[in-house]
């Protein structure tokens, strides 16, 4: 087996122009831009929570770095560096090599370097936290909603839940779509683009993780507002159009995993989020408004009230 | 069982002065100091391999963030705040209660707060990113250390090795040692004031987590230089001093875990580094010198050649 020390520098360490100090002393070195704020997210996978055991390694160490990413992309940060914590059951090379070529595949496209981490043998479990910068006063908090702001999201929504429901084997999906929402699933695409992109034109957005129901919550109950969504406009992913209109909702409203952005912007934003829109080649919807009354409303093209009762995904709850 | 949202309610969300924006939103925002640098440590401790199953949660919070904080102090940096990311099997409030006290009592000590994280169900793995800040070209990086510098270590050695080697049951201790030995392993103190009072005179450093000759090994070979190493001045732990010699030499020079700062610095700071321990009330001993010629020399008092072959700990290796 080799050593830890050799592990990191074999598959981990690659040419980090920019900064200042990178892997191999006891810290990284971050200089950041004059008068810019430090965005930092973190998240961990777990083998068996959050993926499968088999899940194809480049595939992850895409994700991995992905679900990160749209954290900053929610924010409407600008991509600087990342750590990566890893702990593994053995010092497999067949399985580090993908991985790590899926990582820094991501990485480098969004010019994202790898300044620190650690190794360690142990279950399956992978720790990123990733630096971004962003202006002073202009990241998207979730408090930052306002009375009258359009609610919208990116790209399409269910799809990823669709690929999973499908790996369970409790769906059947026609074969055209069966590669889009697994790709959906397993390589979902960080909006960073886009974030960065409405961040000047935005008040409020976060990352779709755990569903739109669950996560435009956090940005309702932050910004102690409430709003009205409009389900008939809603974006489906073309993986659930030959679906039950129900299953549809669920997917598109609680199944998790999108890693699309919901955001909220003024009226007068409107022009500027499409121009955002086409600018960064990511599909915009206009999905519902933030409104004062506290609490959640489902409504159908007609105006009509709906029902939804679902929760999100929550790893702790006891559903 | 708790959802996610209320376990990080519950026991991590604590008044944060200072941080712009904390746990609760995608991501935190940090506000460096104008034109300071960033640095940044990341470990993960995985039950069975860094501790055993059973360990005190106090102790163990305590420890996951003192192992960060000491590669801050390796760097001179002051610390700043840190994420938590947090696998666990169960939402056991009984663990959580004192897991999150022993962590925060530490950070408070340091003014380093908690500004976000993750915590999910899985196998208990504890990973801590943490953020300190220097002046631009302080920080004491492995790579400055000069020909002709001091090697210095604070505190003692071997304590952490021999606590655990009493507890394995290999070794006996005298009752009135078994609690400082104990204490040495379970709630190691960070050496964060020393690092920062030694950083103005001091050229290279690292903290001591995998054995003084492992470590100290990193700094002579990102340096380019070899060095020469007093056995007869380690500053022996209380607890291996009835223990035979060369077991003592084994837990000082390979018996990791100690989290003392390992330091050189230049002939004409030796009284500025002894202000800096008498200032901090942390030991210093001076424990050889930085050598143009490659590889780790040890000698005794006499000057005579000594042999050691014990290679320190590394996660990966065959031993």
């Amino acid at each position: 087996m080799s050593s830890e020390f050799d592990l990191i520098a074999r598959f981990f360490i690659r040419p980090t122009p920019g900064i200042t100090l990178g892997i191999g002393d006891d810290c990284a070195l971050l200089t950041p831009g004059p008068g810019m704020q430090t965005t930092i997210s973190c998240d961990m996978l777990v083998s068996g929570v959050h993926f499968f055991a088999d899940t194809d390694p480049k595939q992850l160490g895409h994700k991995a770095l992905a679900v990160n990413l749209s954290d900053l992309a929610a924010m409407g940060a600008t991509p600087l560096a990342f750590t990566l914590a890893l702990s593994l059951p053995s010092s497999d090379e067949t399985w580090l090599k993908p991985f790590s070529d899926g990582l820094f595949t991501l990485a480098e496209k969004h010019h994202c370097r790898l300044i620190g981490g650690d190794t360690t043998q142990g279950p399956l479990n992978i720790c990123i936290t990733v630096f971004g910068e962003v202006p002073p006063g202009e990241a998207l908090r979730r408090d930052h909603a306002r009375e009258g702001d359009d609610i919208w999201v990116s790209g399409t929504l269910g799809g990823a839940r669709a690929a999973l429901e499908f790996l369970r084997g409790t769906i059947s999906l026609d074969t055209a779509v069966v590669g889009p929402a697994l790709s959906h699933l397993q390589m979902p695409v960080p909006r960073v683009e886009l974030g960065m992109a409405v961040r000047p034109h935005a008040h409020a957005a976060i990352d779709l993780s755990d569903g739109l129901i669950g996560d435009l919550s956090h940005i309702l109950n932050r910004s102690t507002m409430g709003a009205t969504l409009n389900i008939d406009t809603l974006p489906a992913n073309v993986a659930l159009h030959d679906l039950p209109h129900h299953f549809q909702l669920r997917c598109m409203l609680a199944g998790g995993d999108d890693y699309e952005l919901c955001f909220t912007a003024p009226v007068s934003s409107r022009n500027a989020i499409i121009e955002a829109a086409h600018q960064t080649k990511i599909a915009v919807s206009m999905i519902g408004t933030i409104e004062k009354e506290p609490g959640l409303r489902l409504v159908n093209a007609k105006g009509e009230p709906q029902t939804f009762s679902e929760k999100s995904f929550d790893h702790f709850s006891a559903t």
